[in-house]
């Protein structure tokens, strides 16, 4: 792979990915200055995810704060495919997810595609991957969402209330079309072939805009989404998107579950295993030896730890600015920078725990007797 | 078209089939006489669909038998895609399926498959098909099935308890396979391509043999069926084909809705309206005077009334012999032999819109209430 390099699907993320690029190849538009003082005078502060630019790239961002400022509203949403247990850059599009919720009030459908990765390879069973699901939603419950305003459903429990717009949709896309956005070809399975027709549905939910936040890979479905929807009679979705959660072994490529436990922390690993994994694989911006870090200082731009303090584990700029600084200036070595992001996901991943816990409660709140989602499983969609 | 060319696909059926050529091509067996022995030695008597060989061909009905005789027993699937109202030769499969089940004691699952024709065509509304649908249900429920053993289901409403199954029936069947068997192509709409999961996944309701009767062009879809069934751990359906009900204008095709009215007779034509049918279009193999039929007599195979009394309207081979030679001979004329069958139809439609009504009370059990059915709303499948 040549050093510039990159691939960004919904199926494959590698190389060190030149955002600008990607944004321009995908032809989303830029989050700028502008916007993001909009935001922040709407919400009256602006999440850190926003405000240092791991949010960078939307599309029609600026309709769904007219519409939100006009009194039309908007809803949120988002989705899972569960196969494994999760890790901390699945929670990344979550965490942002649950703000903006907060901030605009806004209802939100949490897709749990249980066919999904199902479809992608025929060696999953069933029930392995409807463990796996039942895993999966505690987690994404304890991010806290608001249990009246938030519908999580599982594709196969509600697909009799979506089948006929399910069908609709479809209708609308080609063979073609499939294996255009995601490289299908002859080999892919019908059903993986159709599935992109479900991951469209909640965007037509509700008669008003919908607003995705996701890593930007996901985007190719948006575009089929906005493709056909005004034809069935629907707004085109708006989306969000965020850069990646580097693995702990460099900036390149994004986390993920399948590439080895070594890459990513994972929301069940106790403190030992967080202390032994950062220390060991986490790739460092710093210099060989401490003499050497002193004189010269550390890089944070490549280093993963400054990395994921940025983007998920130190909220105040201040604090951030400081560590920067130091580490930078070699004041700060690469075990105490360690020694930092060590302590702040381990009591990220202690509180997760305790609300994961809570969040066994709720758990009917969100998927049948909320608000929401009684009002959901009353509905059947054409 | 060349004088012997013909067409029989699950879409188009066209030109003079020659029969034996398609049973040959397709790759079926045929029912021979020793097969036809069998079946009259353990049901008591033969149904004249297949003592006069309007059911010609099969797959693995001896496998079938043999499931019987050894006290397996085997199950019964058939189906009904709904767009317009029911025709004649719609009722000729199930008119043989109730007779199946009532001398095999045989459970029964009837697939109405909503989605069908809602995906095959975009100009389709859904309410307009569900419309369809209901009509469409009372109709079959006529046919007389027995209640406790029948289980009538839409695709729509039990998709829910199927989904799984239904997911892991596609991931078996590639892109390549549909576009051979179904004709499909990449502007084929991908709720099409996945459709004919949905057709195989009754064939695995039971851990027995399925025996479809159908017409022969249906083919195609069990041919898939029997490709995936033993990797799925099911068993390879059977099958029982019938030969088509000549439309109205003469023994080329099939009875079609969407070919136009005058090829049909519906099931809601008044006795007026089918004795104009008959009477106008009805493809005579007489003479085209009263003095040349005196003299040469008319030809019973072309002869479209003659062929409807053969397959539905005259049970009694002695009756429907007498028929034969008369018009052979030149006695029967072919005004004679169009009112024999204006006077069978008329009956039949009025029995059929009586026994129609007492099945509006039935519906609740073959689709909810009856034995069968309350079993399968119990059942999820995987």
């Amino acid at each position: 792979m040549a050093e510039d390099s990159f691939t960004v699907t919904p199926w494959e993320v590698s190389g060190k990915i030149d955002y600008d690029k990607l944004r321009r190849d995908f032809g989303t538009g830029a989050i700028d200055d502008g916007m993001r003082e909009r935001m922040k005078k709407i919400c009256g502060s602006l999440h850190p995810m926003l405000s240092r630019g791991f949010f960078f790239s939307q599309r029609d961002l600026k309709l769904v704060l007219d519409d939100h400022e006009a009194g039309k509203g908007f809803f949120l949403y988002t989705g899972r495919g569960p196969s494994k247990a999760m890790h901390i850059g699945h929670l990344v599009p979550l965490i942002f997810t649950r703000w903006l919720q907060e901030k605009f009030k806004a209802d939100l459908y949490i897709e749990i595609t249980d066919d999904e990765k199902y479809l992608f390879k025929r060696e999953y069973q069933w029930e392995e991957l409807q463990a796996a699901t039942r895993d999966n939603i505690l987690d994404i419950a304890a991010v806290g969402f608001d249990p009246e305003r938030t519908f999580i459903f599982k594709d196969s429990e509600y697909v009799k209330n979506v089948y006929p717009l399910l069908l609709r949709t479809s209708r609308k896309i080609t063979h073609s079309t499939v294996k255009a956005v995601f490289g299908f070809d002859e080999s892919t399975n019908i059903g993986l072939s159709f599935y992109p027709a479900y991951q469209a549905v909640p965007t037509f939910f509700e008669k008003r805009r919908c607003l995705i936040p996701c890593a930007i890979d996901q985007d190719p479905y948006w575009r089929v989404q906005r493709d056909i929807a005004e034809s069935l009679g629907f707004m085109k979705t708006a989306a969000i998107h965020s850069k990646f959660l580097p693995p702990l072994q460099g900036v390149e490529g994004k986390m993920s579950s399948s590439a080895g436990l070594e890459t990513s922390i994972l929301l069940t690993d106790d403190e030992k295993t967080v202390k032994n994994k950062v220390n060991k694989y986490a790739f460092s911006g710093g210099q060989p030896t401490v003499e050497e870090h002193r004189k010269l200082g550390g890089n944070p731009d490549i280093d993963v730890p400054y990395q994921w303090l940025s983007i998920l584990f130190e909220p105040e700029d201040k604090k951030l600015k400081q560590i920067h600084d130091d580490y930078r200036a070699g004041k700060l070595l690469t075990g105490e920078l360690k020694a930092i992001l060590i302590e702040r996901i381990n009591s990220f991943l202690k509180e997760h725990r305790e609300r994961r816990k809570k969040a066994e409660k709720e758990i009917d709140s969100f998927m049948y007797k909320g608000k929401l989602a009684k009002e959901m499983w009353g509905r059947t969609y054409y």
